[in-house]
Order: C-alpha cells, then sequence, then structure tokens
C-alpha cells in the first residue's frame, strides 16, 4: 500500500504557506553554527549572528530582575514562607507574587485557566490598558494567549471562510499575517507602504487597494495594521491613525492592531497611541468599530519571547460572534499561566515609591535607550555604504533598507534560482556570519530589493557587525558592479 | 454599511466545531460560582465541584515540589549565585537547574527557541523515552508543544485537505479531536469502542468502518486510538496494540496515538506500552508505519495543565513531510520555555540517590494510589446506583458511567430540547453543584446516555460526591421513572 503521507497528498494551504522569519536562511545558519562548533575554523568568522528575529535575550538583554523575581515566587510559592526569600526578593517582589496567587482560584499555578485567562490576571491588564490610554479597558474583552501568534490565528480562523475572504496588508508585513491568511485559505490584499515617506500609510492606497479586490468578487473582511511596523520600524501619525480608524468605520473592516512594538519607540518626535484611544477620541462607541488590538510579552524593553505571553482586547463585536472566539480559545483550554501572570507584570510594572521601582527603570531605560542607539548606528552605517538606503527606525525593533542591487547581481541570483535579495543575504551570511531576512519574505514593491535587519546584537558587537557587513557589502559591489 | 462580522457571515468550520469540555454546562457552572459569590446561600450547595475537565491542580492537588524548584531557579538563575538558595532548594534541584540553564543557547529561558523545543531538552525527552520503551529515540523527532492540543491541531492541518479526507477517532471520544477535524474541515470516521467488555477496541470494527468510509469516497488518512482512554479510562492489551499497529501499516494509516495518561495506570493487570515500543517489537521500522505518539505535562501525577507543556514525537515520516511540520511549528515560533523545562522534568524525574528521590517518590506514590482509590469509590458508588453501569477506570482520570434513563426523563429532555445526558447533566449540576460532561459530547452509540466524571475530587470529599450524588440521581429516578 502506497505511504498515506506522501507531501503532494497534504493539505495545499500547508504547502502554500511560507515563513521566511524562520526559513531556509535561518536553518542554513543553524548548519553553519554546527559547523562551527564541530570544526573550529572552517569559517571566515567564528560566531552566527542572528539578525532575523526579534529575540533579544538570545543576544545576551538581560530579563528585568522584577519579572523574573515574581515568576519565580509564582512557581514555587512555598518560598513565601520561608524567612531566607526576604533577603533573596524585593519586598514589591514578594507582595505582588502573593496578590497574583490571589488571584489564581486555589493558588494553583498548575490548573488550567479560565480560556480567556485568569480573571484577575485580566483586571491587571484591563487596568494597565486602561492607564495607558485614559479610557475604560474591561477585562471580559481580554482573551490571554501564548504570544501574539496565536490570536492573529484566531481571527483569521474566524473571519476566513475561503479564497473569496480577504484581509488587507500592509507591503511589507510581518509574514505571520501572509503564513496565517494562506493556512486558513483566505487570500491576502496587499496594500503598499511608501518608503520614500518614511513608510508612509496612505488612505488613498488603501481605498485604491480595496476597491481593486472588490472588484474581483473578493470580501474584503479586515484590514491589519502594524504600529509600530515590523518590518519597516515606522510610527504612526495620529492624524493618520486617525483616518485609518474612519476608513475601517465606513467601509466596515475589522480593525486588526498588531501593536506589539507600543513601547519601542526610539525618537522624540512621535508617540504611541493604541488605535482604541484613537477611536474613542474621536468619539467612536463599541458600535462603530470591531477592532483587535494585539499585544505580546516578547517584545517591549522586556522580550521575554520565551515566555509566550500576550493578549487580545476586542471591542466591537456583538455576543455571538464572541462566543464563537471564545470557543475556538476554548478547544486549546488555556494560554500557559507563566506568560499570563507575565502579561499582567508587563502592562503594570513597578511604580514610584516601589523598592524594585529605581533598579526597574534603571533597566527598563538602559535597554531602551541603547536600542535606540543601536538602532541609529546601523541605519547610519547603511546610509554610508553604495547602493543602500535606509530609512529611520522610529520604533520596533527592525531596520529594512533597501539594496539598490546591480544588474550583474541580479543576473548571478537568477543563475542560482534564488531572488535577488535572498541570493545576496546568503552570501552575506556564508561571509560574515550575519542572518538577516530576505525582503522577499516580508514583501516590496517589484523590482526593488531590501533585507530585514535587528537592532538587537549587543551594543558591544555593533562596531563589529557594521565593519563585517560594510567589508562584505564592498566586495559584493566590486565584485558584482555593473 | 453592514457590519462585516455577523456571526452568521464567519467561517462554517468555526461555527460547526464543538467542545463539550468547555461547553454550555460548564459556563453555567461558572454563572453559579459567581451567584454563590454575591448571593451566598442562594443555592441548595456551597461549591462548584469540576468533575468535567482532568484539572488536578484546581482541586487542590499540589504541584510535585522538584519539579517546581527546578522551574523557579530556572525563571531567577540568579538564585544559583547566592549562598541562601543552598537552603531553599534540594540539592538536585539546583544541580538540575544548571544542568538546564547549561543546555539553553546563552541560559535564556526569555529567548525564542528553536521551533521544535531547545536541543538539550529534546534530548533529555529522547533519552526519557529510550528508557521507557527500551528502543532508542532521536531528539530530532521531538517537536515540543504547549500542551498536547497543538501538536494534535498540527497534524489534522498537515493531513487534512477538504471534507472527503477522513480520520479514524473512536466513540466515545476526548472532544479536542472532533473539534480539530472540524475546524481542520475533514471528516470523522467513527468506529466504536464496545462497552461491553470495558470498552475495547475491535479490528473488525475499525476494519468494517474503514472500508465503509471508503466506499463513501473518503481518502482516510490517520488512525486516533487514545491509552489509556478518554473518556473510558481503559488501558489497551498488547496483543489488541499489535493488531492496531499492523492494521495501520496493512491500510497505509498515520497512527495518531495519544498517550499523554501514561502514567495513570490504577490496575496491576494492566500496564502502559507505547505504540512506536509495540511497533519496534513486533520489528516494524521507521518505513513500516508514520506514527505520532502525543505526550503532555498536563497529565501524570504530575498534572502540570497550566504550564502547557508536551511533545509530539514523529516517527516514520519522509524528510519533505517532516518540513512541513517544522514550517508549520515555525509559525507559531516555539512553545513556552517553563513548559518545554517541564516536559524534559516529567520524562527524567529524581533517580534513586538523588537528594530529592524519597520526597518525590512520596509525592508521586501518594497522588497515584489516592488517584487509585478515587476511582474505585466513584465506580462503586455508580454501580450500585438503579440505572448506572460503570467500567472500572484502569487507568487517564475518568469514569464514563452509562446512565439508564428512564422514557419520562428523556421526554422531559426532548420538551426541553435538550439531549437527555446534558438534561441530566444540568439537573445534576443544579442540585448538587458537581459539574460532569453529558456523553454527547464524545459521542455513544445512539440510544445510551453516558456521563464523563472525573476522579479527581480532593479524596477527602469524595465521600460528600458520592452522598450527593446518590440523593441527586435517586430524586432524579423517582421524579421521572416509568
Amino acid at each position: 500500500m502506497a505511504p498515506s503521507v506522501a507531501v503532494e497528498n497534504l493539505n495545499p494551504k500547508v504547502l502554500k504557506c511560507e515563513y521566511a522569519v524562520r526559513g531556509e536562511i535561518v536553518i542554513h545558519a543553524q548548519r553553519l553554527q554546527q559547523q562551527l562548533q564541530t570544526q573550529p575554523g572552517s569559517l571566515p568568522f567564528d560566531e552566527i549572528l542572528y539578525c532575523n528575529i526579534g529575540n533579544p535575550q538570545s543576544l545576551g538583554q538581560k530579563p528585568v530582575t522584577f519579572f523574573r523575581e515574581v515568576l519565580a515566587l509564582c512557581d514555587h510559592p512555598s518560598l513565601l514562607e520561608k524567612e531566607e526569600t526576604k533577603s533573596l526578593f524585593s519586598a514589591d517582589a514578594i507582595s505582588r507574587a502573593k496578590e497574583i496567587l490571589a488571584a489564581i482560584p486555589g493558588r494553583a499555578t498548575g490548573a488550567y485557566s479560565h480560556s480567556q485567562g485568569i480573571k484577575g490576571l485580566r483586571d491587571a491588564i484591563a487596568a494597565g490598558i486602561a492607564s495607558r490610554d485614559g479610557f475604560p479597558a474591561n477585562a471580559d474583552d481580554i482573551f490571554v494567549t501564548d504570544g501574539a501568534s496565536p490570536g492573529v490565528h484566531m481571527m483569521m480562523q474566524l473571519l476566513l471562510r475561503d479564497e473569496k475572504d480577504g484581509i488587507l496588508c500592509p507591503i511589507p508585513q510581518y509574514p505571520l499575517y501572509s503564513a496565517s491568511i494562506a493556512l486558513h485559505g483566505g487570500t491576502l490584499v496587499p496594500y503598499y507602504l511608501d518608503e520614500k515617506t518614511g513608510w508612509g500609510l496612505e488612505i488613498s492606497d488603501l481605498k485604491k487597494q480595496l476597491e481593486d479586490a472588490r472588484s474581483k468578487g473578493i470580501d474584503v473582511r479586515a484590514l491589519v495594521v502594524i504600529n509600530p511596523g515590523n518590518p519597516t520600524g515606522q510610527v504612526l501619525a495620529e492624524d493618520n491613525q486617525c483616518d485609518i480608524v474612519r476608513f475601517c468605520k465606513n467601509e466596515g473592516l475589522v480593525l486588526l492592531a498588531d501593536e506589539v512594538y507600543q513601547e519601542n519607540i526610539y525618537v522624540d518626535d512621535k508617540k504611541f497611541n493604541s488605535f482604541k484611544k484613537i477611536a474613542r477620541s474621536i468619539g467612536y462607541g463599541e458600535d462603530d468599530l470591531p477592532l483587535v488590538s494585539f499585544q505580546s510579552v516578547s517584545k517591549g524593553y522586556y522580550g521575554e519571547c520565551g515566555k509566550r505571553g500576550g493578549y487580545m482586547e476586542i471591542t466591537g463585536f456583538s455576543a455571538p460572534v464572541r462566543e464563537q472566539v471564545y470557543k475556538i480559545a476554548s478547544v486549546n483550554l488555556c494560554s500557559n499561566i507563566t506568560g499570563q501572570i507575565l502579561a499582567s507584570l508587563v502592562m503594570n510594572p513597578p511604580k514610584v515609591g516601589d523598592e524594585s521601582y529605581a533598579a526597574y527603570k534603571a533597566e527598563k531605560d538602559g535597554i531602551l535607550q541603547s536600542l535606540a542607539r543601536r538602532a541609529k548606528a546601523l541605519e547610519d552605517a547603511f546610509n554610508n555604504l553604495e547602493g543602500i538606503s535606509c530609512n529611520k527606525a522610529e520604533g520596533a525593533m527592525y531596520l529594512f533598507p533597501q539594496i539598490h542591487l546591480p544588474q550583474k547581481a541580479i543576473e548571478a541570483a537568477k543563475a542560482a534560482n534564488k531572488a535577488p535579495d535572498a541570493f545576496y543575504a546568503l552570501r552575506l551570511l556564508e561571509s560574515t556570519g550575519i542572518v538577516v531576512v530576505p525582503g522577499s519574505g516580508f514583501g516590496q514593491v517589484p523590482g526593488t530589493w531590501h533585507i530585514r535587519c535587528t537592532i538587537l546584537p549587543q551594543e558591544e558587537k555593533i562596531p563589529a557587525v557594521i565593519t563585517r557587513f560594510k567589508a562584505f557589502h564592498e566586495a559584493f559591489m566590486a565584485e558584482y558592479r555593473d
């Protein structure tokens, strides 16, 4: 009998799905890393520098002490009864852990929780949102999730019936969106961010793409906006956000707001505004706009990617629709409790007067200020190279420079059966050990080529990254210059 | 403009999906629990007893100390540098935490890991499997997941193309399977477990159902076996397992083996054998059988449901198919690191000679022996009631008694627009606060009615559960006896 699981008999939606952030180049990098271990000195570099993914702690960023103190105490609550604990943990971490345990039914950090997350932790998250926005938030609107990704999948699963259903997505976009739309069998309706105006989001382009999709019979269900932008790093202006909110209301679209980089802003003239705050500010209530805000403990200054915490705040949906969201969440029972606790902490960090506050503030400011310096140094370095232009990283964790590749390089890529930016990124990896993601993994204006490079290598390594990158790029250009 | 998210415009696969374990009766129980808080004394009971879900720590089971010590140390590794730590933690928890941190690149418990899980932890899991089975296991075959559910979803997503693809599932079954098949648009092909022979699995019935499905044009891709059984609690005999393995090979089916209750066996004459061990024992190698084994930290004696740890071990798939599994896993980046660590711990608990061993052994044996006593007490109580017959709980965490409902009760249920077993379960809840899941949520032979009741209430509460259940059942029968 023929094997039932030949690759050609698998779900074609799975086969179609692509996820470049962990794609071919990263797998090749992992191979090279093994080679460095087994045959030291066999490559022209001595370490792999992962600039492909927003994973700060993998590159040496330390976790925020207060958060980890609370997690350790919640993992092993009998510590709270021991005298030695007072000398090992800060007083506010101890009191916070006690508060959290009191909010968990039976103090059971090992029990499945309510499928939306523990009510007391959702109360804390809602309080953090209300304090951030100046508008009320409701624990019943919060679905705590294992990072932001499962929330995005849940919404796609809910909204997409077949390939005639579309989702408006920015190009370039974080490939979770294209992957999730492909897995759920819908159609990605692209709108282009304008590189010339710092990755500006033009409502006129949105409108044009929406009408174009509708004329092809696509039922466009939702608009994805990533703010601050990934991979582009731009922070939307308030006016622009107001226009987006009005556009969604007028066109009957769900607004899916990826706000996971809300703490990552590096320029003085921009600030983060949640779309919910914007909607309420212009007088839109619950009934005017179905809106989902995604947040994650993986980003911000905390960068707790491995803890898989996050939430989505859902407003403007009818009760029967919310019941369906709850049902999907319940099939997976609940998100992990450690991530749930962490989500409540990042939305309610230590405050002035708390014992940990000074140390917490120093850790937070140290990380964010260093990220701002790293972003600027890399941006300047890219802009000083022949044929590279790079917008400012106003926020998030990435630069997305355009590489103006010579025709000869494009032909060499074609001969190697690679996208030109993938060819460039592969050559970069093999020469320097630096791992970036080709722009083709995020989408880009046809005929332009980019790479996404995180700003996350440790600050003392940035000069070496720049030197290695510069040497590679100059050699590459010397080889392929037209 | 009409709202784009009316419930009738949602994905029909989502609308079709049902998940009774967290369904209507549980939502009603949560409402009653709130009522008990706001209006004490307003109901004929003073607490809700959740027997609907295998969630031991929610009912007072304590976590295993060693596991939690290691988790706390890994969450806050700077504890390892402090002198006081030696008096707060066992020596082997300290050394295990050091080993685990050494296995994590950069000691970063807050970083995204490899999408299959941290290699060093997968090595430990593979070693645990090899030691359990006496056959080798490979870290490359392990995908660490947030509990077992995401692994099941991944396999369904991979295998199911449309409603012409089918999965053979036991009836009764754990409704994760029916929910996941519905969400991914496939067809559940039922095979019946035989209640009269202690929920026996008859190969002749499997064969009949497979042929019947094939005659209808269904491409049956896989067979789900749950061993020990959920909701039925039976443990398969070794001979029976051999027959199942041969059947899958002969028919070209993937064997999806739900083995999450592998540590929960309560009878002396049965033991757990993994399907991989069985396959290798009868001489089947990798190429003979595509096999997936699901394991979870939520079950066993540890019951760490809220930590969302687990893994699937995948053998017998071609490299291109495995790449697709990896790709799906990578879209969600990785499972939570706390759960990953815990999965490595439950597969490698303390050993004779370790400082924690005696305490660990006492905790483990205490839990498992108590569960065996509770299972027996509840089984006897059910069998002593008029019109109830209950098979032995050989394993898992559930009893699935048949309730021979009088015709008058069935008619009353019909008048109330409920399935008869849901009607019974609702009346039970409203009279006693005991929450069980109606058999119709798991599937059952048409015309028979069951409930699933966990064996998890604390042992000292079991007599009260039995008394309340008995009083309810007798009153119910008095009301509806034909």
